[in-house]
Parts: C-alpha cells; sequence; structure tokens
C-alpha cells in the first residue's frame, strides 16, 4: 500500500488545485506506513496529529511561495529535526536537537510536511542497510536484495510511495547505491550545495544531503529548495546549480574495456542497455579509462579518509566503543593506525588524482557509470560483511572525493528482473546538467517507480527560464553550439537555455575579418528578418567576464524576440555594416555558414 | 663590498643599454660574494667561468623577449637547480637533481644568471636562520640580530647588494621575516602562482617559492616570469596575478588596539609611523580584530601541519633521525603524536577559521601588520630557541593556510637604529594590488635598501588604470559622476578611473524618452566629434550585473578612445537614432545638459 501515484509531486499539486487538500496525503501517509510490513523503514514518526496540524496550517489554496505545498516526506535518521531524537542508528548515541539542519527548515518553509526519521547503516558507514541495530529495511523490490545503504529508509520509503521525497547523506554512495536497488533517482548534489549543518557528519570534508525521489523533476524541486549558501556552515559554497534544462550537444563519456567493472554478465547486459538509451545529443559516447578514479575511490576506507569517520564520532568510539554496530566499529577504529602524516599523505595523493582527472571535462560533459557493479543479496552480505558492501562502491566512492555531483537513475531492469541503474557524473556545479541528461534518459528507460507500479509521466516540457541571478544572453553567430566560440560560454559555466528567433524587424550581416567569420546583428525600423538566436544562462560574473571578450563592432545590447519577449543579446556597430554582405534570408548564421559548403 | 647599486634591475639593464655586459655584473658578483666576510650565505655557488659563459651566451645586446637579461640571482638550496646539490640544509639529506625548478627555468629562460644556493634553516623549519650545520649567515644590517629564516642566506644575498633578487620559500613566514630583518622586499605570492615542482617540501599543501629583492619592482619583475601555471604540480592554480598599478582607493586595514602585539615600544612605534606614512588611497584605516587569524597561526606549529613536515622527509627522519639539527629534529618529531583524526580535526577548525576571517575582505583589500613583532637577537634565540623562533611568526604564520598573499616592506626605521618592516596582505590573487600599495609605502619610508646604503628609486608615477581583475566602462550620460544613475555605478563598488574623451568619429544624440534623458553614442566612419566620457572600473560581477540593467536601446560595445586605447563602454542601435537630436557639438552630455539650463 503507498498514498498511490498522487507522491508525485507535480500530481500532488494538481490535486490539489482541484480541491485535494494536504490533509487527505498526511492521512493517506500514515495510514499507508501502518500498512506497510516494513518495521525498518522508520526510526521515528512525526506525530500524526502534529503533521496534520501542519497539512491544515498551510491553508485550504495551493500558495505559489509554497512550491512543495502539502508534499510529504522523510528524513533520514543522521539529519537533525528539531524536537525529534537525532540517533544515527546508534540508539546511545542518540540526542534530540532543539533546532532542525537548516535544508529541512528551507523545506518545511516551502510547505513540505515531515512525516519521519528513516533508518540507516550506523553512522552512514555502509553501502548496504544492514549495519543498524533496529530492523533492517527490505528493500522494495525484492526481499532477497539488500535495501542498499547507507539511506536505506529513505529510499525504500520513497520507492514505496510512503513519501514524495526523502532525504539521505551521501559521501562514500549512500545516497546513490539504495536509489538503484531500489529503482528510484538518487540526487547526489555539489558538495556545498546544500548546508550540512544538523547532519552528524561522517566524513566531515565530503559529506553532502542528498535526495531520493521517484523522478528527475521530484528531486529537482525538493533539491532547489533546500539548497542555499549557509553562512553558518564552512563547506557550503555558492554554486551555480544550473537547470534542468537539456542543452543542445552534450557529450557522454563511458568506462572503457578495462574499466568496465561488473559482478554478473547481467548486470553489465542491464549498462549496455540503459546506455542504447541514451538521448541522442550530442556525438558518439567516448570511452573513458577510470583508473585514476578507482584509485581516488581506495582513499575512502582503504585510506585517510575513514579517520574523519573516527573524528566524527571521537569521544563516543572512545568512551563507549561497545554501543557500536561491530561491523561499524571494525571499520571506523582501523583510523587508529593512521598518523597524521599518513592523513596528509593521503591529501597529497588525492592532489595529484584530481588534477589526474581534471582533464576528462574537457573531453566529456557526463560520466555514466553503473550504479553498483550488481545487486547485492542479503546472503552476500551476510558471507562478506565489508567486501560485500565495498564492491557496492566501485562506481561512488570517488565522485565526493574529486568535487563531482551525480544522479542516479533507473535504467531498463535487468534480464533477471531485477533493477539496474546508472549514474551521471559530472563536475560540481552541474547538477542541472545531470538533472535534464537523466530525466530524459530515465523517460526512455521504460521503468514504473520504485515499487508501486505506477509509471513515470512523460518529461514535460521545461519552462524556459533562466536559473536565479543569471543572465541570459542571446548569441546569433560563432557562440552557437556546436560552433567555433561555443566554448566561451561553455568554459565560463554557460547552460544553453533555448532556441528562439528575434522578432522580425532584423538584419544579419557577414562581417569581413577572421577567423572565425562572424555575424553583426541589427535591428530596423522596417520589416526584416527573423533570425536564429540561441539563448544560454550565465552568472553575472561569468557574463561581466564574457562580455570583456566580445571585441568591436559587437557588443551587448536588447534583443527583441518574436514570443514577444527581451534578452540581452549580440548588437552589431553600425558603422561596421559598410559593404558587408547582408545574409538576412538565411534566416541565420548556421545556414549561411551551411550554405558555404 | 657589493656589486653596487648596478644590482637594481632597471638600473643593470639601463647600463647594459649603455655598454655594459652581463659579464662585467657576473664578475663584479663573484668578486663581492669573495669579500664579503660571511660564509654563511651560500651552501654552493655556481662555479664562476660557467655563469660568465651563460652571461655571453646571451648576447651583447638586450633582448625584449629577455625582461631579466643579465641578472645575476640566487636560490635557496631547498630548491632545485640541475646539477648543484640540494642539501636543504642538511648535507645527509643532500641529492643532486638532474632538472631545475620550473620556477627556476623560467628566470634563466628570462635571461637571468644564478650565482648560487643559499643557506637555510633546515628543511625550511625555522624564522631565525640559525637552524643550520652551515655556518649561520650574517644579518647584514646588525650582526648581533638573527638574519632571519628559513631563508636566510637568499636574504642576505640581497641585502649585501650581491644579487639582484633571490628566491626563498615561505611556509610560515620565511620569506617575510628575514625580508624585515635584513631592511629588503620580501613578496609572498598566493600560493599556487609559482610552481613548487623542484622544491623539498616542508608544508606541501601550503609551500610556495617566495622573492627577495631591493626594491618591489625588483621582486615583481622576477615574479612576474618565475609564475605560471603548471600542470605538472598538483598545487599549481591558474591565478589572476594583476598588475602592481595603485587603484584610486584602496581601504587599509590595520590591527585593533587588543590585537597589537609587539616585543617593545620601540618596535610599536616604528610599525605606527610606517602606518603614517600610507598612501593616502582611500578611508580612514579601519581596526581589525586578528583574534581568528592569529587562531589560525596556532594550527601550524602546535596542530596538524607540522605532520606534513614530518611526511616531507618520513623516510629520512625514520631512518637517519640523528642527521638533523637537535632543533628541527625536536620540531619536526612532534608529528609523531598526531593521528590522521587530529590531522582533520584541524582541517576543520582552519574551514571554521577561514570562513570567519573570509569577510573582513569585505570591508578591507589590505590588511597592513607588522611583519615581526620586534627585533630577535642571537642572544634571544640561544635562550629559547623555539619560542623567540615562535614569536617571529606572529603575523606571518596564518597568511598561507587562509589563502592570502603578502608582501613585506620596509618600513621607517625603528627609534633605535634598527629595521623595521611592515607586511601588506590581501586574499590570493591581488599580488598586484600589494605590490602597487607597497612601492608606494617603500619610497614614502624613506629608507635605503638592504644594507648596501643606496636609496630607492623614486616610485614612478603610476598611471590610473582600473583595479586588479576589473572591468572598466565608459560612460558617457546619466552615470556619469554626478549625474542621475551614477549611484548604479557607485552601489556596485564602482570606482572612478579617469576622464577620457572617445576618438573623433562619434555622434551623440538625444534621445527621446526618459526621465532620466539618456544619450545615445554611435560610431561613425566619418570624422565626427570626440565625446567626453568617463571610464568607471567595476568588478566583473558587478559589470555583468550593470549591464543587465541596460535599456534598449542602448547597449555596451567598444569605444575607441582619443588616446588610442579601447574600452568598453556605451553605444546606442542605429534604429533608435530616427528623429533624435544630433548633439555632438556639444562635445558630451554634461554640456548639453548644462545648455538646457
Amino acid at each position: 500500500m503507498s498514498i498511490s501515484h498522487d507522491a508525485e509531486i507535480s500530481r500532488l499539486l494538481t490535486d490539489y488545485r482541484h480541491g485535494n487538500k494536504p490533509t487527505d496525503t498526511i492521512e493517506a501517509a500514515f495510514d499507508a506506513i501502518e500498512a506497510t510490513d516494513d518495521p525498518g523503514i522508520f526510526i521515528s514518526l512525526v506525530d500524526r496529529d502534529d503533521a496534520l496540524a501542519q497539512a491544515r496550517e498551510l491553508g485550504g489554496r495551493i500558495d505559489p511561495t509554497k512550491p512543495l505545498y502539502g508534499v510529504p516526506f522523510a528524513v533520514k535518521d543522521n539529519i537533525d529535526v528539531a524536537g525529534l531524537p537525532t540517533t544515527a542508528a546508534c540508539p546511545d548515541y542518540a540526542y534530540t536537537p532543539t533546532a532542525s539542519a537548516p535544508a529541512v527548515d528551507r523545506l518545511v518553509e516551502a510547505g513540505a510536511i515531515l512525516i519521519g526519521k528513516t533508518n540507516l547503516d550506523q553512522f552512514a558507514t555502509g553501502l548496504v542497510g544492514t549495519r543498524t541495530p533496529y530492523p533492517v529495511p527490505r528493500n522494495a523490490l525484492d526481499p532477497s536484495l539488500v535495501p542498499g545503504g547507507s539511506s536505506s529508509g529513505s529510499a525504500v520509503a520513497v520507492a514505496r510511495g510512503l513519501v514524495s521525497f526523502a532525504l539521505g547523506t551521501d559521501t562514500a554512495g549512500s545516497g546513490r547505491v539504495p536509489a538503484a536497488l531500489n529503482n528510484i533517482v538518487g540526487l547526489k548534489p555539489s558538495c556545498g550545495a546544500l548546508s550540512t549543518r544538523g547532519v552528524v557528519p561522517a566524513c566531515r570534508s565530503l559529506d553532502c544531503i542528498s535526495i531520493f525521489a521517484g523522478t528527475v523533476a521530484d528531486a529537482w524541486s525538493a533539491f532547489s529548495v533546500a539548497a542555499g549558501y549557509d553562512k553558518g556552515d564552512p563547506w557550503s559554497r555558492p554554486l551555480p546549480l544550473g537547470r534542468p534544462t537539456l542543452p543542445p550537444s552534450v557529450r557522454i563519456g563511458v568506462p572503457d574495456d578495462k574499466s568496465r567493472v561488473f559482478g554478473s554478465d547481467t548486470a553489465a547486459a542491464a549498462f549496455d542497455a540503459a546506455v542504447d538509451l541514451f538521448p541522442d545529443v550530442g556525438p558518439a559516447h567516448r570511452a573513458v579509462d577510470l583508473t585514476p578514479f578507482f584509485a581516488t575511490a581506495a582513499l575512502l576506507y582503504e585510506g585517510a579518509w575513514v579517520a574523519e569517520r573516527y573524528q566524527a564520532i571521537r569521544d563516543f568510539i572512545e568512551g563507549r566503543p561497545e554501543s557500536l554496530h561491530p561491523v561499524t566499529r571494525q571499520i571506523i577504529e582501523g583510523a587508529t593506525s593512521l598518523s597524521a602524516a599518513d592523513a596528509f599523505a593521503g591529501i597529497y595523493r588525492l592532489a595529484e588524482l584530481k588534477r589526474a582527472t581534471a582533464g576528462i571535462w574537457n573531453d566529456i560533459d557526463v560520466l555514466v557509470v553503473p550504479s553498483i557493479p550488481d545487486v547485492c543479496t542479503l546472503a552476500d552480505i551476510e558471507a562478506d560483511p565489508i567486501g560485500a558492501n565495498a564492491r557496492l562502491g566501485t562506481y561512488t566512492n570517488f565522485v565526493n572525493l574529486l568535487d563531482l555531483c551525480a544522479l542516479a537513475v533507473p535504467g531498463p531492469f535487468r534480464g533477471d528482473g531485477l533493477p539496474s541503474g546508472v549514474t551521471l557524473i559530472a563536475p560540481a556545479g552541474r547538477d542541472g546538467l545531470l538533472a535534464a541528461v537523466g530525466a530524459a534518459l530515465h523517460g526512455a528507460a521504460g521503468v514504473r517507480i520504485g515499487a508501486n507500479g505506477f509509471k513515470i509521466p512523460a518529461v514535460a516540457a521545461q519552462p524556459a527560464e533562466a536559473p536565479l541571478a543569471s543572465v541570459e544572453v542571446a548569441v546569433v553567430g560563432a557562440h552557437l553550439s556546436g560552433m567555433a566560440l561555443n566554448h566561451q560560454l561553455t568554459s565560463r559555466g554557460g547552460v544553453f537555455v533555448r532556441k528562439a528567433e528575434t522578432e522580425p524587424t532584423y538584419r544579419l550581416f557577414a562581417l569581413p575579418g577572421g577567423p572565425p567569420p562572424r555575424p553583426g546583428l541589427m535591428r530596423t525600423n522596417q520589416i526584416g528578418n527573423a533570425i536564429e538566436t540561441e539563448v544560454w544562462a550565465l552568472s553575472r560574473e561569468a557574463f561581466g567576464d564574457f562580455v570583456t571578450t566580445i571585441p568591436s563592432p559587437l557588443g551587448i545590447g536588447t534583443l527583441n524576440l518574436g514570443d514577444g519577449t527581451t534578452v540581452k543579446g549580440f548588437l552589431c556597430e553600425a558603422a561596421a555594416i559598410d559593404g558587408a554582405r547582408d545574409i538576412s534570408s538565411f534566416g541565420g548564421w548556421r545556414a549561411y555558414i551551411a550554405s558555404l559548403g
């Protein structure tokens, strides 16, 4: 049982517009939780009456300032919620905070309604979900599989449709592995995009809050609300989040032959099937050697960073080591043999590996890997508690160390009927690009959401708007995607927004000079031509920097678009038009260049 | 004895233009070294004949591609020079590299001629210059003082005029403390601006190569040659270096009352005298609470970072601990009690302190501190080898940890005739700003260079150009100073740069509409009018933001100014000029508005 397909945010909001009430949703959520035969999902629940009161306080009408109006969600129990115990799945460690994590506050302010705190691998150390003194949550699709961790309860709650989205945390893959094992979406944002204040640290320098949802659009809705710079969190960064809009061209990288690590042919075949479904938005996939990525991954548990886990609970583990889960204790106490010099040696090695892997992002925009090399059963983890867990992190452990963002999305199911997932990876700050590609892939995968059998909705056309605090600029010449100067936009973090034509009062001229050849656009007071443009979004700083590079006789003014809107864009000084060829009849620079053959 | 005032780079080059030969300079340098009664300055010298051969190879004429043509320099003996031993002042550690550090290569390629490798506090651990198994270099001004360290030999070589400049390294103050004690300039660049490949690490994550010279201009000449991104060095960064040009306004910060740490009233008075000399280029000095800066400083030796020093020579110190200077060994072996968890705890504390100190740079551009809280005598360091050393780092230890750049310049001498210095500090990437302010201060201090008695040359008048990493934009209408929209510049932190006229090919029109009334500027292909503009400087972000506010039909293009330069500036679309009044003959918007009465 679940709260039905209404768990999808856009459907919930639509239903509210048609008269449904948030209290109905909350009642349904609690009913569904009670009816669910799995005591391991939640460690604590909000009092039903309190949640209903909160739903009533939202008022009876959808509030445009509350984009998550009446949306039920869950929070992993290593993230503070005022008044509820934070256990980190270690009862002896539990405390009851008086303030919620800022990310939780932001969601609640946007109208989301918290249902409960979810189970996890103790101290977020694990990728299996079984390292907990509470009942182990059951995998939502197949009870023989581990639920995945460490954010086990959050993933299962979403996969079962008990909540619309759930917060996890993700240091080593805890927001991606359980997404793959439960057939849902796991957004591992750029580190620092969401405040980590109020989170029980695992590796403080690498931790981030992650989002589980049934669809990429839902994950993005929660993410865009929860994200925000927090001066009080030293790891918070003012990052461009981008927008979930598919650009005209995306360069995809996939593991090369020697980097293909799978536990079975079934898993490999499912990954290949997912890659084949990729939206046709760029050049042929590039094979990437993941050797330095795997070397980075090894630093996390086999190297210095396990000492962060020790430092995070140092007083506790030194005072009450017997309070820990035995496997968790074994892993974290591994840190005691490491010296400060070892820690710096690890930091040096990471610096080298960052440098060794940085160049790949000149050649690709998104790296696509299996979320996990294979499924993992409860029997597997029973037989080999540490090794089977470690294998699950093959494609996830390196991501935070290398300051990348990632998005796990379901791919087509495996030949044996089990779920399979792929993870998209890009440098920090490109979350929007991942969301755009991931939504297209998820839509193409032909799978249903989680365990509840509902088909994912068609990907809605994204409204073409610029992200917050960015500038849209219409380009008409060599800056168009695929052309010689487009890199001046992409290297500044520019994101493609939309194609647009000018209103039909412009003329386009081929200017003398170059290379590269460049056009000049001029508005006239007569009927002229509608000229093809592409609108790109840049941060204000990047825009300012970009404008400084534009040579005479070009400049940036205001363009009137055919849809009645205006946007900043390229214009040309009239003095430069004398004698230039009028190429307006081509309708744009791309067509003109093509005509040159 | 020294190679005379010719050690100043611009004088050397002038003399070369008048017929002097680099071989004369090199002969003079070696003669001066032989005649200097101080065996502690150099650990090894280049073979005189090899240096002379290199001088001859430069050819007989100044080469504009070699900005350091025939300039003699020295290199601290923890930086590799191919074919010379690198000792790091530890003979048992010595090795002879086959390649030079890239920074050295760049200097040699620019025509500089290496004279020798200089003494240092062993493994660059110390600020006194006495922790060496070689003879201790003598302070160039007063033999009762320590030379300062760790870059002792490099500083003394410059102060004695034996070379024009010298490379040091600076992790904790090693490029600034000896500059202050020897009355010369010490430039501690932004970390990552110069490659640290080929440097024996102290704290690899914090190390940088520094420059000693007699004047800021000389230090800048060497710095701008030696700096450059190095893909092979994981700590190298592509940084804007800026220009040593004094901006129209600089906001200075000084320690507040409780942050004034001095060893004597004499030292305090000298600092105050230096601050009083500050160029009048901004608002009143702002008092800054240095508490979090001092807390950062404590992390370096009392906290985790000493483990970097251990890791740097780990095999050596574990294998042959008796080969170390006893004080150096005592300090570095302190790392053995630190765990990896301690290291991460230090990293967390530093992240908090970075956040706690970041805000100050919204209020000031340059922090001015004493380079050292007081002089230090050989007797002081004999009595208290670690404490006296630590006190010297009061104002230097925090700089690299907080990712700041710094410039130590001589201030007026103390009442007791000993040298005194101040250090200018700014965020990484603002090296040029420090050089501009430092050159003005050094010129105002009325001191001579180093120990050789030559007065520093007058600082050439700096043209008023834009501050670092900013954009200049020419305004022609309501944005002119005193007019209706000027606040759109000033509220964005814009600073006035200069008045300028366009080249006489423009026409100015009074556009319909407003308020406020606005002009439109258009370039023509005929002789038109020179139009009055004001050039303002904005940060790139502010510029980007400003451009977004400019309404149609105005935009930002490139203006040709009457002095032959170009600058970003306001232009108007031709389509808007139809029917507008041509007001070009007024010569500018201000005169036109005045004519309206």
